[in-house]
């Protein structure tokens, strides 16, 4: 098995994962995720500068935008400032 | 000292609290948590009631109006459900 079989492995749902967080609640991050993109990508910005300007992580944008996090209401509010928009904007 | 002094005194800003702790994030949090607070006396439910269809502790909706917690997506999305508006009307 080569090493970028063992990665996509990790990513693939298991069977015995839970439904309800497979089908809602992990929708719901991805589905947030992919707004923060187009929102970072229609103003032309790469992860890189909305983590400068949100004071964030490179890392978290990235994690984040692949529906990855449970991003709180703080990180929701820098990631609004770095994107120059309102809160309720963000979703 | 009455116990009641003692209730108070555990909300009191000490000092040594980080400026920007108290000044912009703990601030951020008590206007979201006064905006449920607004958003569910609106349509005429009790704390019980919204903890109740959110889905959430009724002393984590409690916490949440007294801006003491960074609430998550998932809690936000709980919320909105439970309050029967979209994600971006929390804000």
């Amino acid at each position: 098995m080569e090493r970028s079989d063992v990665d996509a492995s990790l990513d693939f749902e298991r069977p015995e994962d839970d439904v309800e967080y497979v089908d809602v609640n992990h929708n719901l991050e991805r589905k947030f995720g992919l707004r923060i993109r187009h929102l970072r990508t229609s103003v032309d910005l790469s992860q890189e500068e909305l983590a400068f300007r949100s004071g964030l992580h490179r890392n978290y944008i990235s994690d984040v935008e692949r529906g990855r996090r449970n991003i709180s209401l703080r990180a929701l509010d820098k990631l609004a400032r770095g994107l120059g928009i309102e809160l309720r904007d963000l979703f």
